[in-house]
């Protein structure tokens, strides 16, 4: 008798943005498991924390602190790597005793969601279900009732990460865009909008869907500075009927 | 007294998929109004049968049939945008009524939704909230565990109603991609995968959460038929650690 594998998006912050599929896989689970910086507190788990069952067990899923290491180099990849296996053991443990696992992800799971690296490691193993959840890009989008995409506009969704000249090169073949990863981007990112011709219409969101959301034009915006949970969005829809 | 336009974010299908905060909206809806073509049900007014009030009152707003006009012809145009202003007026009696009106939108609201057309010509006069939605990719990739962004990835939401030429540029400079709006445009999104090297990577999914969800690889796929609710998903996460 194996247990079960439940990756549940837990969507963009606001707990009323749960699904009912989500909430039903709290109840059943066992086990729930939630990534975190160590000293950093859950969100998916702050998000949850209404639909917890009291006699559940929870397994917290610490990153090493990798940030003396650069994301470039061999060794944070290995470092990565070996985090994610034993993630992967210690979930593994649990679905050998029968349980049933709930993973905890921010926003939908398989869209750049931690839960992603035990689902390759797990999924063929055990009985394994995804349960979709609202995007930080839906959320914010939302928030703040910025039509993104109508017809046949094209959505670019690029990670903040990028290299500043594939940013600008992607940008500057976009029709409506998500930047995600602000955090500590987002002067590169201005600079490609700026390059682009797409800064005029940046809206900045900050916490989105969240009690201390904020937003603003990007150009309005004073300095650089963005917490983890920001998004940028450019909009489509020029050509409205 | 006036009153309060919601646009209710119903998810890819799946009943479960709702979020509790479309319940809500639900519960607190004078009227309801939901987008169909004429002689068919909405999708989303199935999906949320179980959370509508008894004593709601409905607002069906059907298209006109527009199939004998190409969309290309300015009269389709004309007609469409007729269509949404006397949709808009039919939903703006309510709210000067002080009712609060819940708009259905299938996926999410804002994205590619049928509900922007009445959030243009009414938010800015109206209380309105939108209620973000899972949308039918997310519902799609994870009914079939398909992990599809990672890391630095960017996706590409591509509607496949665009022209091959841009279909296929857009294609052959994409990373991961998702091709909506299938229905009809199978046979040309198929050429458009093959001739950038990723027909072998394409999974197609059809009616995603349904009951009568099917998928499988597009090259493993007779014939071009496809339903109006496919996607197409190509996965990124190359390099996985």
């Amino acid at each position: 008798m194996s247990g079960r594998l439940i990756g549940v998006g837990t969507g963009p912050g606001d707990p009323e943005l749960l699904t009912l599929k989500a909430v039903k896989a709290l109840g059943a689970a066992d086990v729930v498991a939630h990534f975190a910086k160590r000293g950093n507190g859950s969100n998916a788990r702050a998000t949850v924390a209404a639909h917890m069952r009291a006699d559940v067990v929870e397994l917290p899923l610490l990153y090493p602190v990798t940030t003396e290491i650069a994301k470039s180099e061999p060794a944070y990849g290995e470092a990565i790597s070996c985090f994610y296996e034993e993630a992967a053991d210690a979930v593994e443990a649990h679905l050998a005793a029968g349980r049933t696992v709930a993973v905890l992800s921010e926003g939908d799971p398989l869209f750049y969601g931690s839960y992603m690296h035990l689902h390759v490691r797990l999924a063929g193993r055990y009985q394994t279900e995804v349960v979709a959840g609202v995007t930080a890009m839906s959320g914010c989008w939302s928030a703040v009732g910025l039509p993104i995409v109508q017809g046949d506009d094209v959505l670019s969704v690029l990670p903040g990460t990028l290299p500043e000249t594939e940013l600008r090169r992607r940008l500057g073949d976009a029709e409506a865009c998500v930047i995600m990863k602000v955090g500590r981007n987002l002067a590169k990112i201005r600079r490609a909008l700026q390059a682009t011709g797409k800064l005029g219409d940046a809206i900045f969101v900050e916490r989105g869907t969240m009690a201390a959301m904020t937003t603003m034009r990007l150009a309005d915006k004073a300095g650089d500075e963005a917490a983890y949970f920001s998004i940028v969005l450019v909009p489509g829809w020029r050509d409205r009927p």
